[in-house]
């Protein structure tokens, strides 16, 4: 129950980071107040949703609309914040990084427990840590960053699905799997950051 | 029967509005005449659509094939029009805020039928409202209008599916809080074009 | 039995096939290795994804992993060898009007399985055919490059879809409704390429 609780929150958390990270991006475009909240509660709500519209289920803040207020009320005060003083956005680098373990972690077991088989099951969690982000850039026109040549990101969250999905068919815990490979893209992303690790990638033509 | 018959032919010119102001989006991306019927079936009939995906409910459109008919031939005819003689986009002004007034109330009646919370289902009549926009311009590769600083348009669908669902609540009866509210959004959108009523916004820096 | 293992196994290389196109649009972009496998992951699986979402289906590589896997497997391999040595997106032109026909085809069938009307099935099927390239197209942040003049395609694939329906209307067994569908849909792309047939269209302006 604790521990539920403890991961409902931290959700909410990470909801919030993402939403905050959506009304950068909106800045960049002088977008208006409906704008920036729109592209808010995409990028923190976006990533769950294409989830659960590809798993058929019921979309996570349909049904418990804290996650949608929770997005919404992120939108409206980081406006008014960044409208009177910019912010950094590096300061929410690691918070981000954060989100992105969680949210790859739930989106993976999520996928596990509807009994999709594996690389849909991981993928599924790419996709809910990646997609509010994807979305943003889709909504700002422009490529999605996390396709660009940078540091570690989506493919750090695949690494931590897949030893999540491995680790639970070996036998480990559902909880220990889940907290392990949360650490291992928190601390994939953190060393990815430091050490500007990357890809291999095409050089760019167009 | 009656007034359900009045909303069903309304509904129908409504989507026939969205899917011509499709195809002078199109125009100006000089669109042939596939892209510019795919643009105007995607403006009129995205919204709704994307309520219908998030709600989990059946597809109006794939239900009903008339909504689909509709659109395709308003984008045909439209096409071979513009194509003749350029209309003026400021005709579909007033017709368009009258869609938006109706395709808010009907989205945010069909959220609260599905017993969707309040805040979601005031989000599914903006959505159901804006977002054959949002799809629109993403089609035609710029952010979406609506969120660029202008005169109040979502805001306004947000304002009137507000207003209904706190009518409901008080008691008033679904028909005449139905037409409270889309009073209030057809008057905010007009009394935003005449005196350019906006919303705060970012200045623009990218 | 050998006709629907033969249909499998063409579905699975006209996957490949899609796949293929999107890592040349990613290649143009700079992307890295993450952002190529997406794009071809959502070109290859995009058209079926967005057709069962609509029909409210259970999302055809969510339940069997095999197209998933291709569509990874084709990315990665492809990214690979276009990094050493640009290949010729030419070639894939006719494998790719391959590709349009069947996804169109098995795209209609599947909407006609469901009982939907005539003119939604044959959409269902031009948007398997096509949607994937648009997906691609929207995450490259361009026109989707079917919406612009050029050579007929999903006006290639409507076609097809079109004869199909009526074919089975009139009392033709859906496989030999198939095969004449799909012969309409790879004769007249084929035409297309050779002869440059194309459309109405705007003249661009903006």
């Amino acid at each position: 129950m604790l521990l539920a609780d403890l991961l409902y929150w931290v959700g909410l958390v990470a909801v919030a980071v993402g939403a905050a990270t959506g009304v950068f991006e909106a800045e960049r475009k002088g977008m208006d107040l409906v704008g920036t909240v729109m592209v808010a509660v995409a990028t923190g709500l976006g990533g769950g949703t294409v989830r659960d519209l590809l798993l058929d289920r019921n979309v996570f803040w349909v049904v418990d609309q804290t996650y949608l207020i929770t997005a919404f009320a992120t939108g409206i005060l980081t406006f008014f914040i960044v409208r009177r003083r910019p912010i950094s956005p590096r300061l929410f680098l690691y918070p981000d990084a954060l989100a992105l373990a969680l949210f790859a972690v739930l989106g993976t077991q999520a996928a596990l427990h509807w009994h999709a088989p594996w690389l849909v099951a991981s993928l599924m969690g790419v996709i809910t840590g990646v997609f509010g982000g994807v979305l943003r850039d889709i909504f700002c026109n422009q490529v999605p960053l996390i396709f660009l040549p940078g540091e570690l990101y989506a493919s750090a969250a695949l690494a931590g699905c897949l030893l999540l999905i491995g680790l639970q068919a070996l036998g480990v815990s559902p909880v220990w799997a889940a907290w392990l490979a949360a650490a291992l893209i928190f601390g994939l992303r953190w060393a990815a950051i430091v050490f500007k690790i990357s890809l291999p990638t095409f050089k760019a033509r167009a």
